[in-house]
């Protein structure tokens, strides 16, 4: 009586807000059960049906919050390359060279790539998505790419790294690098991905000539 | 009644020859039609048909000669990685120092990837081949990235590269940033595969520290 009568008195705006909440924490929950399936079995071999079992839902559930299976996979690059963008951002805000600022966006660009949302932006192949879908995969994937140069452009700027390579070409060899690693990193293995991506950030700024 | 005379005095072997030759034409013209396509529409958007339509012949045509879409596209992978396994192989004849080896390897290697049957290998993705497929395209994957581990160990053991680095994550790293530009290169753009290639490889020895 006295705990419905409590009820009563919530403010019922918070009571909305706790539904948007909970909506959005089993949108996330089923976003990370399918990015998680992709990455493992290939978007190609992953039905909706296998997501949906993981999470012991049904399918209309997870069309009810995300849409059919290209647009689930949409919602997860989508996640993987706005972090992207937003470690572009707060590079940017640093008062450190271009040097540093590159290796420090690498850094952070690696990191990113090798969680779920990361890993599969780097897995999905062009193929995967329909013309409109992969429309929005790439226009996002050009602001980071933009983002790169950018903090390449001002490097060579202000002299802090070599001016000698083409700046496209630098940012295209850095980025395949690290993206790669989407595909080789056992995170079973011994090293973290941390430390993973350290020493190929390593390897890029310093090249493999014998000082 | 003279050339008819003639045709049954041609020896029979070299005829066989012939034939051997004019099937292998053949099977090498629908290995090229079908790689030029799954490198464009990416494997599992294209079928056979497509492959069949563009050389004017039969699917089951393309059955006698290769087999079925996967095996065909097994055979374009193990066309291209057997192009990496001969680049190792002649690298290792030459007389040069471990760094000279190195460098010379990954351009070889670059230039093959930027080819019909390379690219098709950095396209194809593991979920694209059935278990035994899979384990094959594994297996010569393995031949090329123990070929390139042995020279960079050789390299670090004549001190012609520096040694700080681990050798595994050196070899992943130089091979993801040439294998990636397989999705980037564009042929029509300025620069041939070669001068890009060429630019990829100063840029993995150098590094973008300025000295």
């Amino acid at each position: 009586m006295n705990s419905s009568y409590q009820m009563t008195l919530e403010n019922p705006f918070s009571n909305q807000e706790k539904k948007e909440q909970e909506r959005q924490a089993k949108r996330d929950a089923v976003l990370l059960a399918a990015v998680k399936i992709f990455n493992q079995q290939g978007f190609h071999s992953t039905s909706l049906d296998d997501v949906a079992q993981s999470l012991g839902i049904s399918k209309p559930t997870i069309y009810h919050y995300l849409g059919n299976k290209e647009q689930v996979l949409l919602t997860c690059v989508e996640i993987g390359l706005q972090q992207l963008i937003e470690a572009a951002k707060d590079v940017e805000k640093q008062s450190i060279s271009g040097f540093e600022k590159l290796r420090s966006f690498l850094f952070l660009y690696g990191c990113r790539n090798l969680d779920d949302f990361g890993r599969c932006v780097i897995l999905t192949s062009d193929d995967a998505l329909s013309k409109e879908g992969l429309a929005k995969f790439k226009a996002l994937k050009r602001i980071v790419h933009q983002a790169l140069l950018k903090i390449i452009q001002d490097a060579q700027a202000d002299q802090s790294i070599r001016r000698e390579y083409d700046a496209k070409i630098l940012a295209a060899t850095l980025t395949g690098a690290i993206n790669w690693s989407a595909k080789w990193y056992d995170p079973q293995g011994a090293l973290s991905k941390e430390e993973t991506v350290q020493k190929m950030v390593d390897i890029l700024t310093y090249g493999f000539e014998k000082k």
